[in-house]
């Protein structure tokens, strides 16, 4: 889940309970999640330049920490992560969001055939920020290779050549369709969200409405009224049940939420 | 689940993958409750006098050094157990099995009203043990309880008082049906079962076939042909697909696994 | 540590390394306790109206998410407590502070005798609070004992009479000299701290200089500047290398930290 | 510390209070290193073909389930190791000892500039276990560095050739002095220990007199009586206090532990 918008309290984002747009959708979005029990991160924007994260390898619903942070920090941005462990170490490093410098990155989804690869795709890394890794996951990888194709400048030209890459080398290696991903990575002012797996079979993405429009939809919803107009929430389930108010992130796309117009257009990976 | 019988290496009966009767219905046991992720713990008697436990906050699934024990220890009598918190802290000393010199103990259930019951509980745990209560949860409680009234001379006798008491403090204070378990308790040398709540819809409990019958009807199944004449298994859930199997623990009942002559007996509370 | 003074980084308290009276004197606590590894928590008034606490059983230094909190979170008010564990679990729940409604409490030291007088202790809790403890420690007892002989109204009167309480009942099981503690507990709005040993060797206690003297000896300190006149520190060992920054707190001795003037006064235990 | 020798309990290695020059030793060994709590391990030779491993971040001297383990396990070859972490993340795949296959490996020490070094290192590791290092540490990287350069096969030559890699890689980042190590490794028949430094200033490394040749000394230490023959031990430090009782391994040695008699060589690392 991606929040961005007014500064809100993590706690009404992540645990409050029903009578919200948001808090009821995000409470399904766990709820839908439980079962995931192999750790969890929150990242955010708040003091200083570099985003925090929270990372933990007990499930979310049992880390009384967790709780008591949600109450206190208040974020215009905010990635949440619930983590089902596809092979790789239950270890605080390996749990999302990822941090390098300003952004963040999460992942849902894998790289099929990543144990064989992970050799050839490290090798990709640019070496400056090589031993910057530090967890053994598909997805810290993916994040790696991003970077060392531009993430930071064009982020989603530099995606594109991460899974183009990614594809290349599954091609050398005879794996077939080897993403299976959304993604979605930020530097604190914007968010970019993507939706692409190789078989063309992407698991779900919606974005939330435009606040002005939701409005318009539900005058009396109190959450909508004091919602900032650029709010947008990305999440992986379509939740709540306010007609209208979620749309899907067609396959093969990206999308960037950010002040002014949000945007969303065609993601082709580039070999 | 409690197992009972020629000596096993635990992986065999929690982990191993189908193939047997027991590895079968057992690793179904785990797959059936695998959404409860409060903590887990096993014992079993092994070196020494008293049974060892392993017990940690972290789902079972998750644990690799569970994975690596349950490789190296080989025991006659096993309990395992997965925890789904009621209430009470998800912490170490909250996990089942619980042990007191050479018993051990475990279940599953609740007290309905113990947080406002707890007091006039605790008053009644024998002053000798009672610093040696170590967690917070109604099990341990009734656990101690019984050790109060017993349980090391007269076991049924003992969780009959113990009951009995928790339904005498909840008609004081108001509280209807407070009783809903399935307990397991041993010596080392036997292992008694209990079924009953105070309203009569008591969850299921089941106890595995004899085993010498159980060769009749399956002259084939090379685990039947291992396992000792005194194997039995008690478990929350109807598992496996052999017909003849299991049988279920009367509303009311405890049992009593041990060598010769196992037995099943109507389980009245003492007021 | 108890810090109380204008909104400070949690970092800034507990991790920055030298260059400030505050951070130093921090940093040579955590560097003089380093081999107390039986877990850590901070407590802190912040957003609502109850004071947020995170602890953890890890030892201090390697847990990424404190670093991560420490950098996010400013406060008023902090307590940091780091745990030699005295005999009893080391979980969550038996780490410092404890919390219950707006107070906060930490001790260093122990109740001798702590698991033979347990039970008669805990009959002295107020029932409607007795539910309310979580964890198994000494130190959670005496809050407790605290809490329900009027903590809340007159602070140093019902830490007198909970230790005259505890050294009664030591008396009663002959056990000599129960007592040994400093305490810290908080509302918000003052902090009062104790020292007292029922054997009068007490474990040290300091609080700092006032913050105008304290500018006056050192007119070229940065940090000092920027301190609000009301800060003030309260440590258990005598830290920082400026003379005259640290002023111990005598043998039997409460102290109040509080806007306006500070007040420090006999403690005598009322059995 | 490396024990090789008749089935013992791993308790009275490793948590056995005096009485034996064995524990005594041992547990000397356990208190000069408490302040090392970034997790600990214990890895031995018991059922099946592969050792067994139990690591944990926590302190050693706070896991309850390593007690417990450690009163069932009897082993005739166990290693125990307590981390010092230097620099990479406190978590379960970072604690030693490491194992691949039959082997264990455990290393005190460090790489001066692993960081700088470590993408062009890890290009040295075999491909096909590439994807088998589950950590972030230099420790790890040295093992598969080893097992890259044939450590099944000739376990000094192996090492040699990895110390001599790692010095050579270190003169082309211009980094000096960048091995510091006491390493043991073993495939549960023998037991190969390293004491070596670029320097020429190793940590120390102790290993136990010949067993008949104490008994000479102390004929009524029963301890000693009931030792094997071949029992030996590998220590970091000079412990126990029982003269005659440990030999110093020379700077740049390796030693070989095994059926029959052991043996101690010069070590020079291959570039």
């Amino acid at each position: 889940m991606a929040y961005y918008g007014s500064p809100m309290l993590v706690d009404d984002l992540i645990f409050k309970p029903k009578h919200s747009l948001i808090d009821q959708s995000l409470h399904s979005t766990m709820g839908a999640t439980t079962t995931n029990g192999d750790g969890f991160g929150i990242g955010w924007y708040g003091e200083g330049p570099e985003p925090a994260i929270y990372k933990n390898v007990s499930p979310a619903w049992n880390d009384a920490n967790l709780h008591e942070i949600a109450r206190q920090v208040r974020t215009p941005l905010l990635f949440a992560h619930i983590r089902a462990a596809t092979g790789t170490a239950v270890q605080r490093s390996n749990c999302h969001p990822f941090r390098w410098g300003r952004w963040l990155w999460m992942h849902n989804g894998m790289i099929n055939g990543f144990h064989e690869m992970k050799r050839d795709l490290m090798l990709q890394v640019e070496p400056s920020i090589f031993a910057d890794m530090e967890g053994s996951t598909d997805s810290e990888m993916l994040f790696f290779l991003a970077l060392s194709f531009g993430l930071t400048d064009d982020p989603i030209r530099a995606v594109e050549r991460a899974v183009g890459l990614v594809e290349k080398v599954a091609s050398d290696h005879g794996i077939p369709h080897p993403v299976q991903m959304t993604v979605a990575t930020a530097n604190g002012e914007s968010v970019w969200a993507f939706r692409y797996s190789s078989e063309g079979k992407s698991r779900s993405l919606f974005f939330s409405t435009d606040v002005t429009r939701l409005r318009e939809l539900y005058p009396d919803n109190p959450v909508l009224l004091n919602a900032g107009d650029e709010t947008r929430l990305v999440v992986s389930e379509p939740l709540g049940d306010l007609p209208g108010a979620w749309n899907e992130v067609p396959e093969s796309s990206a999308g960037i939420v950010r002040p002014g117009v949000d945007e969303l257009i065609p993601f082709r990976p580039v070999a």
